[in-house]
């Protein structure tokens, strides 16, 4: 087989498919990337097994055919080191040749045929979502999962769909983050499309692949894994077994007070009072009274902090005892300028953040015991 | 005691002082930096009983007298957070508070008394050197020190001195870097100012500390200690016990061939070499031959790789093996679009690369059984 391409877009191709490339794997061969030529396409296909990427080279015409593994480090290596505007790759005596006008790689190659396969994107139903809406949605919501829990559903972002409405949720059991956009449907999809729980991993690897923000993303849910096209890359994800908890009964029904803030400012505010903080001793109390927040932490050996935000409340005084770096996480993924507010019921209730009307977030506070 | 003083002006202090200090030390109290009040000026000092740095603030006047310790990480922390253009410092009822604004810390501290002092600079005999001048020097020789060496003098650097002429060597017994450089005397300096050894991190944080490089740097070298002062600060060093290579052994008399480069794409060529080797395989060839440098390696089971760059030398073949990352090392200090001259007499004698008249770059090639 060979193949001419330009090196930026075999670049930009390799960035986004060795995204999912183990570093470390029992099984050796998972450590590359395949290329396959035919039928006039260039495609790349990387997997872990649980999450898999398939791109297809734009720009890349060839009457070769053939397969080939590329050690991806080595690879990216020689991707980011040549100068040269194209790419040769060939296969001959049992081994890589990448070849540039100055330069000559030869690279040991192993048995492609041992690679895992990454099914294509052939759905002729699915969800058509907007780059951006997704993007952000994903931003949103992916850094209150828990990866690290043993109830596997909490490691993924839940998925509600239907022909018009896409909900994202994610959890960790201790604070819900939910975002709601629309969608539209391409052929016949379920009215009710299910509600897949998608890796992090792969929902990270998602937000990453697209570039153009104005582009459509395809999603097609199947009982036991999804595919996602967007752009050029198709992704694969197994879905995460196990049951996402029922994520709307945290959510209170009203709220007895509603308080509004800049975002910047208030997370400039949360992150001073973090200083103060340490292991022992994490949290944080949220004091609503007349027209001041005042935050306050005490660390064990370390001393106290006390930061005042000004606010226009003057309602019956509030405290709530957060976690500060859950309410940092949801400040910071927010426009600095944009509008926040905060519904309350008591010290002991689910908080709720909203950023817009399509954005919930909700913490719940510390217990005195938790402090 | 109490201080008032710009936001950004202590946190640039802070940022050189506590550059020294350590982040783990069996003594606590290292952790922190000392601020005095003394005299209407107020000073902060850092060390790790090796290294130390004081710094007189700028823009400060004070009436107030008195000493504190700042716990470097939570200051660090609060210089970074906080928004006001000034912070209040103040030491009551046994406890250290910073205040702006909005925001106040209490933060526990320790003895001030414990603390090691750093010496100021007051000597009146003293080597001037220009900022720039020093600051590259440190840069193109530092590289080049072995701070895990049991042979100690190799994780300094050397500095000989006298009225007029300053030289800065560095080795770790496979290559070495000299830059020569002008300075003028203050005082009596001795004519010989001896050959001082200091630290590699001492070296780090001399080059750190200069920021305007129109200014002059004042050395004062003392039998087991120098200092050095640049704009605010002075940096305290012990010097490295242990005896110096004599360097100027190993730099060949004269050669039997001179090739020239430029260092941009001389770097590219061997950071392409440089991919298909690994631990067991490190060297590249570097053949000179009919108007052509070829690098050449060949990677244990990785595969090998041929990168070729024109040249203008068409003398007899010369063969040389590098291990590239020390070439690497050299080439990128410099400015990709500089000239740089490599000096041979065979494939195993010392290579001697220079750039400018100043600097030289001495590399013993790999022997076979290196490879």
């Amino acid at each position: 087989m060979k193949l001419s391409c330009p090196r930026n877009v075999l670049q930009s191709a390799f960035s986004i498919v060795s995204g999912v490339v183990p570093q470390r794997s029992p099984k050796e061969i998972l450590r590359n990337v395949k290329l396959t030529l035919a039928d006039g396409k260039a495609t790349l296909i990387g997997t872990d097994e649980e999450v898999g990427v398939r791109y297809e080279l734009p720009e890349v015409i060839t009457e070769s055919a053939g397969e080939v593994l590329l050690p991806t480090q080595r690879i990216t290596a020689i991707l980011r080191e040549v100068q040269d505007d194209v790419i040769r790759i060939e296969v001959s005596e049992e081994a890589l040749w990448i070849r540039t006008s100055q330069s000559e790689f030869r690279l040991s190659v192993e048995d492609p045929a041992q690679f895992p396969n990454v099914a294509a994107f052939e759905d002729q139903d699915y969800y058509v979502i907007g780059g951006k809406t997704l993007k952000q949605a994903i931003q949103r919501t992916i850094f209150a999962t828990d990866t690290e829990s043993t109830r596997y559903a909490l490691g993924g972002l839940l998925l509600e769909l239907d022909a018009s409405h896409l909900t994202l949720a994610a959890t960790d059991g201790r604070r819900l983050s939910v975002v709601k956009s629309s969608c539209t449907a391409q052929g016949a999809v379920q009215e009710e499309g299910g509600r897949p729980v998608i890796p992090a991993k792969a929902m990270s690897l998602i937000e990453r692949s697209i570039h153009d923000e104005d582009q459509e993303v395809h999603l097609a849910v199947h009982p036991h894994h999804v595919l996602v096209r967007s752009g050029q890359s198709t992704i694969y994800s197994r879905l995460v077994e196990g049951r996402f908890p029922k994520y709307q009964d945290v959510i209170p029904a009203s709220y007895l007070a509603t308080i509004e803030f800049v975002a910047g400012p208030f997370l400039s505010a949360v992150r001073q009072a973090m200083i103060v903080t340490n292991d022992e001793s994490r949290g944080v109390d949220f004091t609503f009274q007349d027209g001041l927040l005042t935050l306050t932490s005490l660390g064990q050996d370390v001393g106290s902090s006390r930061i005042q935000l000004p606010i226009s409340y003057d309602g019956e005084a509030i405290k709530v005892t957060f976690d500060p770096r859950f309410v940092q996480e949801f400040l910071r993924v927010l426009d600095g300028a944009g509008p926040v507010s905060l519904n309350l019921i008591d010290g002991n209730s689910a908080a709720v953040f909203k950023a817009d009307e399509s954005y919930t977030y909700v913490v719940m506070p510390l217990s005195r015991d938790d402090r």
